[in-house]
């Protein structure tokens, strides 16, 4: 975060008079509950940085939360959004493996890399817990002519070709959030696991965990065409949070045994109650939704094995950054998943972008993801 | 569990009527509250069991707990205790490695090592959430005249020449389960740790996390002894609980940083908020404190990283068995670790167990840890 | 090891005299190069024990290599066989989980679980290096009227309903040795692997790539239905060793940067020389190849990184049991591997056992693997 | 190593024309097998770079392989040296945490911390195998008046209060070189290890088993100080390789059982065999020895497992950059370390590097680690 926050200030001496003048146009948090179109200046390239234009943007429940939760305080005139496609149009002088007219994958992680965090194998947090998460939370977002990006080699990816930009931009958080589900929980081959929630998120939950080696695996969620998803992406049983509480309702489909792991993708702070009370002893939580509200999530100690359970609990926000983007394009690329399917509304041009933020705030019933087509 | 409940059933049908007579002494209890002398069958040996007599015995916190908490329910003429050296005095016909004579460790955690919790790595859940804890708990414990083993290759191991026979009956559990702290929390090279709860198993906590290579070392504690022993262990700094909330003093001395690692060794379900608020993002948190109160363990969302932090919490019952009780004695041999210095108070003779077990009720302020010299 | 020698040699005073007889018919390796069909007591249950009656047999490459190759050692009328899927006839007194009349899978791995190794975590070297691995090799096999299982509890599974008993024969070998490639290597979400061998150990080993995660596959083969195979399983590409050196054609395909993990499932002691060539620092080998001629494996040292290149070499047996084949029964009930794509040739009838060895034997080119239907 | 030379190309732009003039006196490699005292342009400092002035070096057993082996080819005018402490004099626009005058430990191995490799957590190998070495490798070394040090914020560490600079010096190499041998070989609790090698990596490396839990530690060696530090370190075995093979030594020492792990820090190529067969099945060999000769490490197939012996190899140059550097000297500051001991000889003054550099040449029988103290 220190350091992000030293380009900011040091880059006014690096500022780059383009000839597309230096304001530019942009969607914002104007304040808690405000939104709007402003006008600012554009962003300049720092040495190692890079400019981006926007090919495809999406907006995310977290720029919900943002503006009208107010989740990470009160912001003006910070540019939303953190996940899309675009095209470099400008590189800082130390800048290697990327060049004006490349299209690249926005990672909504873009961290500092030579952190002391990113040392330690955290990188999200690089500068401070969740400071690895730049983009509309400590400087400004995606929704914008132009893009600044921080440590352009370390925090780009190629888009692949045969990976159209619209499904790229599923990869700037919905596919790694939800494959770092089962990497939390610690998957294995032939684990039972349940996946609370099937919003985009929960369902790349469901994917990766085929992809990690699950057998059965228990999805809750109650949308039509979310459940008709996880079941396409490899989910073996529905689980309705209507029929009563999860995990009478798991072990009773389980006769008793519970779950070796549970990802939590949706719900509250009372979820991982339910959580715990499914899992086997030395079985693991990995939690992936970002809990927006309440004082504490409670642990029921009794079913919590009075401590001694071996039951771990665990939450991280996605691993960014270069690497892990071109790993889960290869994954797009080889055909093990198909993020497409996650998107069911598609937009038009740049002035739609507060027309698709505003469907996820209504989050209409047959929503899972929408997408902004820019160029 | 399953498995022993079995054994005890078809035991009978195996039952030798021994020269030494059918009945025993030994110290139980009663009902909740409740402990006393009684008369019981000596156990029988299943063909894979051992019939051990005890050298030196020593209560546990957890014997306190059971009586006058009624931990685990309700029990009559429940014998009590599960930590001891002994002497083989039988072996069943299918037993190949042990043999009358043979001076042993008793471990407290006895698993069934053919169960499916076992072959996933917890043992210690042997036929179900903590059933691998046998002793005192779902049979008789080892405060008799005559100790029924089960499994006696897979449960029992040699005292090594030169561990006399109460430190030996540290490796029982104050060892295991101090040492169990610094697995469950990860330590690595350099970390900073902090120990809370410096009884007997803190203790053991303090020198694991030395012996899994922590460098600082934040110790909680009051009582003098236990203070000098922590620093005799390896703790660089003493924290008392009484100068204010853990996290504050923590992140004082480390400059808002934070720790990597917390084990907890003592405290309440409250202790976890103080835990998450002074760890570092990609932290982990090792409960080995058998929590025997309260209904929920809090864990604070904000602290938590609104769900997405890294900060793993787990907790587990110590790993039990034959190859633990080995390898944690070799570390006695090899010098690593001192348990003898746990020792403050020592007893002689089988009807001094209600006087040791009494002493560990009261908790006097100079005790860490009595034994009681039997043979 | 040691306890089931203990235990043939106490079993004797165990024996069962069944009314069915106490002779029964079985095909033996009679000494180096020369089998048949020999007669030979039944064998008598322990009291952890289970007798099974085979309804489908598998003969495996590993039985040609004890008999031709003389790879464990001259051996006289020893039962060849560890595949197959059978009916419980008997178990002894201490058995609890099954019963005469359920069927079975047999893994070709059975444990002794109280053991040290397997304590450790490699329960397949318990009592010593490999010697978790008994049929056929330590103890009579499978291809008998009537099968001992030691530790039945621990070592047998139910075959799950929906699971042909001819798939189920699949899961003795066939898939955990392939599947335990991708743990051996340490697959990642997106990992590029290549998988050396595609016989039917490596065609699971592609599945099992698949799902740990594995982006691009290169599989390794020239045969025809091999190759088809492996495709449908989810390999990328196909290399035959017929050009050139595997190194140098998967350093073309991957612009220089080779994989990231290798699995090698076929070759020589030769292969490793390339594994190491092809492999990215960080990289993993994980071998599940039976390696049965050579004095050496040679690691190129300067390919190695000087010996500080991180480039990990393991190899190693599968892990067998009871929890091991329900996880992979799980896999195969929740439609993750189909393992009925690797039988190519079927037989009926008992006495057809050694036609189908010999085709192992002699393999023809479309053979992949054969099975015995025998009741 | 791609950013650096980037960052060599691109300097020259930034380049700082110093009072105390543009050019330095330095000690470098002239060619294969000659050495000698130079005249070199005094280092650029790029934006997030730092320019250090020596205050001790230590010389390394690499340095003379590199010189009179030509083991990383032939070089000219390369300046040698990767050890030391020093006092920043220049930092570029970009670093934030140091400043002129700050005392700093110097890493052997200076990654680029936002490459692929670094975010796969093998930052030593950034940008290609080993390249993460760059001191005297792929840049000049530190033997000079000024030390150019890529990306400071990264690769520096602050010298803490109490650690005298010749103390320090030794965390650029030996301990974390020497301390990686347990991390590559995994000791756990207990674990009986075998340290091949006890000059000051090899001590180091006994230090470090100690520190993550070994009971009993074999290591290998005859010179007298070094078997005495190694004593006092922990070793609690001392095995001289001319009382015959390693593992038969090993075998007979442990009833045959052999140790849980290997990390060799001396020998050839040839010693793998030897600590192949001393391995249990499960265990792992750690390498940190540089392999400089020979074309092949032989693993001995049938000792091996024939493939499936569950022990693994692997070798891997230390991790570098500042949480290494600053977690290694928590590790001093608290006393769980003394690298002090592993200084024999003392010189002073910057003409006396030749001088010392000859000595770790001719290896006389006393030496364990020399240091110049320079200002």
């Amino acid at each position: 975060m220190s350091l992000i926050l030293g380009l900011v200030f040091r880059i006014t001496h690096y500022k780059i008079e383009s000839g597309e003048g230096t304001s530019m146009k942009a969607f914002a948090m104007l304040g808690i509950g405000k939104t709007g179109w402003i006008e600012k200046d554009r962003p300049a390239c720092g040495p190692l940085d890079a400019i981006v234009r926007p090919i495809v943007l999406a907006p995310c429940t977290s720029d919900v939360h943002t503006v009208w939760e107010g989740a990470v305080g009160d912001r003006h005139n910070l540019i939303l959004g953190h996940e899309g496609v675009g095209e470099v149009v400008e590189v800082g002088d130390y800048v290697k493996d990327f060049k004006p007219g490349d299209r690249v994958i926005l990672s909504a992680i873009t961290p500092d890399w030579n952190s002391l965090e990113a040392q330690a194998g955290f990188a999200m947090h690089s500068g401070g817990m969740l400071a690895g998460w730049k983009f509309s939370n400590i400087k400004d977002g995606v929704f914008a002519e132009f893009i600044h990006v921080n440590d352009a080699d370390g925090n780009l990816a190629l888009l692949p070709e045969g990976i159209e930009p619209e499904v790229g931009a599923m990869l700037s958080d919905m596919v790694p959030t939800g494959l770092h589900g089962s990497e939390l929980a610690g998957v294995q081959f032939g684990d039972t696991v349940c996946v609370i929630g099937i919003g985009p998120v929960g369902l790349m939950g469901v994917r990766g965990a085929v992809l990690r080696g699950a057998s059965h695996i228990y999805a809750v969620g109650t949308r039509p065409n979310c459940v008709a998803i996880a079941k396409e992406y490899g989910a073996t049983d529905i689980i309705s949070y209507k029929d009563g509480p999860l995990d009478k309702q798991i072990l009773d489909k389980t006769k008793g045994k519970g779950v070796d792991r549970v990802i939590i993708a949706g719900g509250t702070v009372d979820t991982f109650a339910e959580a715990i009370r499914m899992l086997k002893p030395g079985g693991s939580i990995g939690n992936i939704n970002y809990l927006g509200e309440g004082d504490f999530i409670k642990i029921p100690r009794a079913d919590w094995g009075v401590g001694m359970g071996h039951k771990t609990i665990t939450g991280g926000l996605m691993p960014g950054g270069r690497l892990r983007s071109e790993k889960l394009a290869a994954l797009v690329v080889a055909g093990r998943i198909d993020p497409a399917k996650l998107i069911t509304h598609r937009f038009e041009g740049f002035d739609q972008l507060e027309k698709a933020l505003m469907l996820m705030k209504d989050k209409p019933k047959d929503l899972i993801k929408p997408v902004v087509k820019i160029t």
